[in-house]
């Protein structure tokens, strides 16, 4: 929050409208902030005092600078929406907003990672109450601007360092990898398989962190062969799994950094008459809606996508009612959900 | 259309007559402040002088002053974002949105298929260019406020009769029915079942006509035992399956009304231990993303649901610039998607 001046943080404001807003508190018998929160369409206040104070906005005629005065608007901007579980996240923002009265506008890049100069623009000319990007990066003159306007960010799921300072939300993905690889080790497998995501992204990292972890410290040496950056799309876990299988010794186990990939393993299996989970056991992450139909039932890491939503539309408004939160970095604790697509190995 | 008058159905700024608050204040005995709260969606009115502004509005039209043009935003709302292919009408809509540069705001109205009154006052408030509402029924007196504000309304696949005035996509729901039930048929099956969603529906019923359809110019009697209402969710599907799959005579193929159903069957099947193909064909309707990495990969009829959003957009913007579309309800070709899901039935 270093990026945001003065006492109130999220709505650093000129002081062309305080005389009036002051003259209107006065009058409404509220406080000036009161008076603030409605002129900013800003939830918290109650229903009465609220009328009270449209009442003599009304009767005096008070128009606030068109130019500086949010919209009861969340930006909530995606990398993508090609992945399946941008719909969770959705629902997530959707459901603080709904409470707070706010209407979510959703931007797709078009698989870029940071926005362009024409999103900006319409973004500062739609004066949000907050920003919140996901899988995406702003530049640090896009953050820089709606830092200025006092537009809060919110980033879900960083995947790049320079972000490191804006408020985020996140899974505990290192613990997910842990406990993903730990249950196979459990079943008795030794030639456990990564296939992972690009590991430019801190969460592909990190679930490769607690893949590792895990056969450590089992003492279970890291085969270098068995580990495959791949990408995030069924495709990838498609080729990178039929690799695997071709291999001279190939893995008894895959554990896999998302759904998408563990789906195209499923049909990698498929294609080489490899039953699942008789002859390889299949680990996924994320718990997408539809991984407890898949064939066999999968079982995967649950990362919960709608509560990360949730959390990060709550910390955007926290941070835009000029609150100091105590954490600006949140880490959703990640969960194994074991079906049946993992079994002991055939040769243990 | 017929509930938006004048040459400019989609568009009534009231060109020749009342154009005013101050005229509509006068022919409604209100003042203008009143009216505008009306038309701005603000609370605090009387309900009875609240309907008599609004006949007022309906009567005579209303043109907003040049400052209240609409905002460079499209709404669109869902009934639920929890089916999948919320995603690819969001992407359709998102495509044309862009290109015209307007913002998405997306409502999801937590399976409610009627939006309260407090959506109807935020949309109101923040005058869009245009709504589109998806699965969704609005009410009589919240399609006629939007069309007393010069806001057009598209539906996405209605549910119900009473909007079929509207303008409004769909897909060639019949036909898909038809050519999916034709194929199995082709394939040699005789007992051919189909797992319905809710016949309140047309898009249902007009799945189901295809089916009988298809049946009956084979001469095959429509078996009524084969048809099942079911919920239009994975779990429908599995609970009709199952049942299905008790018969004493169970089917050699299954029609479903959407792929996620088909997943069910899939599921039921696993259970029973019946194999799809060999002892089973399954054919969908959607084509999800998801589908094609089913196991097997599922036969389903492609809905361009993509494409679906896109229109609705396109033809929102064509009523909001006051044009008369030629065709106010497009109904986009289905396709059947030929997989691994369907094959000859063993006995034939």
């Amino acid at each position: 929050m270093t990026d945001m001046p003065g006492p109130k943080p999220g709505r650093a404001r000129g002081d062309a409208g305080v005389t009036t807003a002051a003259a209107i508190a006065r009058l409404a018998g509220v406080s000036v902030p009161t008076v603030s929160r409605v002129l900013n369409g800003k939830a918290g206040v109650a229903l009465a005092t609220r009328e009270r104070v449209e009442a003599v906005i009304r009767e005096h005629g008070y128009r606030r600078p068109e130019t500086e005065a949010p919209a009861a608007i969340v930006e909530l901007v995606f990398h993508a929406l090609e992945s399946l579980w941008a719909l969770e996240i959705i629902r997530g923002v959707e459901r603080v907003a709904r409470v707070n009265e706010l209407a979510v506008v959703l931007t797709e890049m078009e698989g870029r990672l940071t926005p362009g100069r024409a999103w900006t623009e319409q973004v500062l000319a739609r004066r949000p109450a907050g920003v919140i990007a996901v899988f995406s990066e702003l530049t640090v003159a896009q953050q820089s601007k709606l830092a200025s306007r006092g537009i809060p960010l919110v980033v879900l799921d960083p995947t790049g360092e320079p972000m490191h300072e804006t408020p985020s939300v996140g899974a505990a993905n290192w613990s997910g990898g842990l406990s993903a690889t730990r249950h196979l080790i459990e079943l008795g497998h030794r030639r456990i398989a990564m296939i992972n995501g690009p590991v430019v992204w801190p969460c592909c990292r990190a679930r490769l962190g607690g893949y590792r972890a895990a056969l450590e410290m089992a003492g279970i040496p890291v085969d270098p062969a068995l580990v495959r950056d791949s990408t995030l799309y069924v495709e990838g876990g498609l080729k990178d799994a039929a690799a695997l299988l071709a291999l001279p010794e190939p893995p008894t186990a895959v554990f896999t950094a998302n759904d998408l990939q563990a789906h195209g393993v499923y049909e990698a299996a498929r294609r080489a008459g490899v039953r699942i989970p008789q002859d390889l056991s299949v680990v996924g992450f994320d718990d997408l809606p539809f991984s407890q139909w898949a064939g066999p039932p999968m079982t995967t890491v649950r990362q919960p996508l709608e509560e990360m939503g949730a959390a990060a539309a709550e910390l955007m408004l926290a941070l835009g009612r000029g609150e100091q939160p105590r954490f600006t970095r949140l880490e959703l604790a990640t969960e194994l959900i074991v079906r049946q697509s993992t079994a002991p190995p055939r040769t243990a």
